[in-house]
């Protein structure tokens, strides 16, 4: 079975520790924010400014930034730069998967790597699992209520489904599109990577 | 983790040999066909009857054997036949269950069993995978083309979904009711019931 790992996943789902979880038990490379460093370093454009495009909807503002350096339409400018974010991304998640076996989440990495036949996960979780993951992971979550941690989760997860659709044409989350779907819940995310690292075979 | 198992799964899928797989490798009792068969001592109503209602569309058909011995109207008592046979099924079930670890293959396992917390599976594949797996099996597939196989397929679907949303009230196949959704197209099913096995634990 393939050892090249994509990790689909609903907003505070666990994937990440999920995917790192996985990658230790394999022995294999991990990718998620290294990724977006890696093209804000090639396509020159500030990181955060990358880290906010990337899975944010398409299209959706207009970096002042940005616009200043080009001359065409603004929505236009916004548009090119997401697609070029989007294009330097896929090279590199191609290289990245050509040198080594990995587990990468996000960035549609099923559908860039289909070629490599990659092991494709979709992680998911009940809501309530996920506000309170939100919570043990700190940050702002500890100042709003629970409606509002919901709402902001839908709202990414919402943008994760229409970057998907945009660059896949593929419905984000459908089992069809994945091998194994992992409901999250109540999960041993170590004894879960475990075992999916012992199907995969080390 | 539980080691009560169920598995929901698409018709042609793999479900039964996953499960026979998963039970064999955790050494646990593994329960489908068995089940009409209790079910059918119990009612004292024809196996090959039973067989034929469990899993079929509720209410769709109206057995002269059982319309001769009820007095009701004939409507009623296929329904009343039909929730006897799920009451006895899930009295069955339950005693399944409180007596041993066990991997149960479809018949709502998830749903009834709630209480136990099984660890529940759903097991899909894309049609032409199902297709082959009918062809496969024998029986009466060699004589039928792909277009009749994909129909049969879709409608026996349609009456398992039927029957779990009339049972559970849920929507069959929903990753939210499961723990664990697992394509079966090109899946070493003995492999990913191994795999499974240590993430129960053995």
């Amino acid at each position: 079975m393939s050892r090249i790992i994509t990790i689909g996943r609903q907003f505070s789902s666990g994937g990440r520790e999920f995917g790192k979880h996985l990658a230790k038990a394999l022995g294999i490379a991990y990718y998620d924010g290294e990724i977006i460093s890696a093209i804000a370093e090639r396509s020159a454009l500030a990181e955060d400014y990358v880290a906010q495009v990337v899975e944010q909807r398409i299209q959706s503002y207009y970096p002042v930034t940005v616009a200043n350096t080009l001359s065409v339409h603004p929505g236009d400018a916004v548009y090119m730069v997401t697609r070029n974010i989007y294009a330097a991304q896929t090279e590199i998640i191609r290289e990245m998967a050509q040198k080594s076996d990995c587990v990468i989440v996000g960035r549609c990495a099923d559908h860039i790597l289909a070629e490599l036949r990659p092991l494709r996960i979709f992680l998911y979780a009940s809501m309530d699992a996920r506000i309170d993951r939100c919570r043990k992971n700190g940050g702002d979550a500890a100042g709003k209520s629970k409606r509002e941690l919901a709402r902001e989760i839908r709202r990414i997860d919402r943008s994760r489904a229409q970057y998907y659709r945009f660059y896949t044409g593929k419905t984000w989350g459908d089992k069809y599109n994945y091998d194994l779907c992992l409901n999250a819940t109540g999960t041993d995310l170590a004894v879960a990577a475990e075992a999916v690292a012992n199907m995969v075979g080390k």
